[in-house]
């Protein structure tokens, strides 16, 4: 029987799952492949009387970092979430030469340059499938299912809350307040949301995806991130007549050697598969050559899911399969774009006075900037003091023209509030 | 720089696809990998004059045999197609301690088990990524990400020819006939189209995942297989405004050590990601536990897919991260069952005598049978001679029970006409 002895830290939700999940595998594991790992320590910051899970042979250990360095264990299982603590905690576990297994998205988009050169140095494995996309196995996907091929973009849902938000409002014409408040009673966003819904979550997903796929440094710093708070329910209604759902992605793009990333609603055509993931369900699709487009969706995060990532990276190294990981080019001489260097589609909706002559203006300022126009329509109204939304749909179109569009058609007399601008993948 | 040579065998449209991309990502894997992987030799039968590829250093050989058992080449990659040949070749390959990595999917169905058998005896990787799905990584997605999983369910649009015609009739209304014309003239189909339509591809591919997804003997003469070929356009029609695509999928299922294994048009609700896959494209559909379902789809067949898939598991053996593979269980206990022991639910359509007092009889026969339906209409007509069809869905039923009570309502006087099943997802 192989023996490698483990720890894990962090025993909450995901650390319980993962604990649970290696006994109810221990039976599979010898049986089909002769290999136990065991669980000798649980890194506990605060003593319990009992735990959700069963101890089994495994001593508690309030001090993690002590943890992290003891010889008894070979490989570490970081789950206690946050940066700093969990910087320390991995920094020692390779400094003691040990595999490293976590969850921890904040950790590698914020740190993970500074970590997978400690890694590398010391050829250690450190890997994170559980830390994008939970269940879905989209970093084995990108590092191993599509090694052959030059990802060119990629385009995920790959935070649970935004897509649920975004599904109630679309399927019941809730508002964004009303819909963040069901969210929050169902346990899919926190009390302060900020961190989900401004994008922030998505950000760090992204600039993992990104390093993967691209094979460049993590630059959570680079991402042009938009959250969904500022959405309002009549544009999703208005996206869903014109053929589009809004969803909130998570998109990298390479050009050569410039790539563009960039977290914000965007309206989805509807017979896009990624528009057709609904709830807290996550979906990724990846453009790549040769392959061309292949789409990933699942569970994106909760107990089971990162469980299920965590011990499918365990696995990998206890059956040596990990390989030689790929960490980025650190000397990479990729160059990341600002957002106004994007080319999208884009949805304006403009409220103009019930004024004739106002869609003349609107379109002769389009023109002169050279932005063609995919469609534009005005709702009909006979109130000529009411305001009416005029809908506008371009074509490929820089971000710089169009905000520079959008900034002349805001000084015309007859538009009133802000304009809103959204991309369309 | 780690250099592994490799004999391809096979010039095809998958070979040609193989070594090009090969060519191509030369540079790469030596700047990320430090890995060079030339190609010593191609084994093809009859000799050419020009090649649709850069020969390189790789020498023709014609005595494919020979090249299987030639040191001089350590990865032989064998893209010939067809069974004999292509199994003795392996097993040569084998014998002289070699890597075989293969696209072949009824050589692997129908003589996998042997193969495996010899590759585990001598401790060599047979990898076969290539062999479902074309460039959608679902080998190493079962046999990887999702390892700490029991997968309970696998349905999956495994076939593009099917698909295409599929679409095409519910798209165009077009009958199979012609639907199957146009798949013929974009080379979607084979002159003689059986392999695909009758589903036997399909079923070669279902064997290869039900033995990965549930460790069990590859059993593709315990599938059950029905085609598309007998496919009304009437019956797409009606699904469609009852709820569903037909899609022709192929499904295994576990429950404790039963197997049911089958293939045939399904009825998939509409807002089942497996329904919106369209053309061409496969898509894989996983229920595991703990993550839940996920959801793979991508290019299934062509040179490009396929080369991707082949190219992958030749990068995972080159990185040492093809680990100890996982070959299923030839010891299992496993009960391959009968499709008469499939609980589905039902899709009827019974052509009826424009009568009253039928649809009474039928509802009785179906509840003498403890048959519970969900939902029953008949066409309207004001033509007494007319026949009118009957829609009818069933609950949860066993097959061996519809198909007593399809033989029952076969005798009612006012039936005409073949009783037409389908199955639901």
């Amino acid at each position: 029987m192989h023996n490698i002895p483990i720890a894990i830290c962090g025993v909450g939700t995901v650390g319980s799952a993962v604990i649970n999940l290696l006994n109810e595998l221990a039976p599979t594991l010898a049986s089909k492949y002769n290999l136990s790992l065991p669980i000798v320590q649980i890194g506990a910051r605060r003593a319990r009387d009992n735990w959700p899970f069963d101890l089994g042979q495994a001593t508690i250990e309030q001090d993690i970092f002590k943890l992290a360095e003891d010889p008894s264990n070979q490989i570490v299982i970081e789950l206690i979430g946050g940066v700093d603590d969990a910087y320390e905690l991995t920094m020692r576990a390779f400094r003691a030469n040990k595999t490293v297994i976590t969850a921890n998205k904040a950790l590698i988009a914020e740190r993970g340059n500074e970590l997978f050169n400690e890694a590398k140095s010391r050829n250690l494995s450190y890997l994170y499938e559980a830390s994008v996309a939970g269940g879905i196995p989209i970093v084995k996907v990108i590092q191993q299912g599509l090694a052959a091929n030059k990802i060119t973009r990629i385009a995920g849902i790959i935070n649970g809350t935004c897509n649920y938000v975004l599904t109630e409002m679309a399927e019941k014409g809730n508002s964004y307040s009303d819909a963040l408040k069901q969210a929050q009673k169902l346990g899919y966003a926190e009390a302060d949301p900020t961190f989900d819904v401004g994008g922030i979550d998505a950000a760090h997903k992204l600039a993992i995806l990104a390093s993967l796929a691209f094979g460049c440094p993590l630059a959570y710093e680079n991402i042009y991130t938009e959250g969904i708070d500022k959405l309002d329910v009549q544009d999703i209604n208005a996206a869903n007549e014109l053929g589009f759902f809004i969803k909130h992605l998570a998109i990298a793009e390479i050009d050569k050697e410039d790539i563009f990333l960039r977290v914000h609603p965007t309206l989805v055509h509807k017979n896009e598969a990624i528009g057709s993931v609904n709830g807290v369900i996550n979906g990724v699709m990846l453009d790549s050559n040769p392959l061309g487009r292949t789409f990933y969706s699942g569970a994106g995060a909760g107990g089971a899911a990162t469980a299920s990532a965590v011990v499918a990276d365990l696995l990998d190294v206890a059956l040596e399969r990990s390989g030689s990981n790929s960490y980025g080019n650190q000397d990479s001489s990729h160059k990341f774009m600002s957002i106004e260097d994007v080319s999208s589609e884009f949805y304006l909706r403009v409220d103009v006075a019930n004024q004739a002559g106002v869609l003349a203006k609107i379109t002769e300022i389009l023109s002169q900037l050279n932005i063609s126009i995919e469609g534009i329509t005005q709702k009909e109204s006979h109130d000529e003091n009411m305001l009416v939304p005029v809908f506008i749909i371009t074509h490929q179109t820089k971000e710089k023209d169009i905000n520079h569009a959008i900034e002349q058609i805001g000084k015309l007399p007859q538009v009133h509030n802000e304009i809103t601008k959204l991309r369309i993948l």
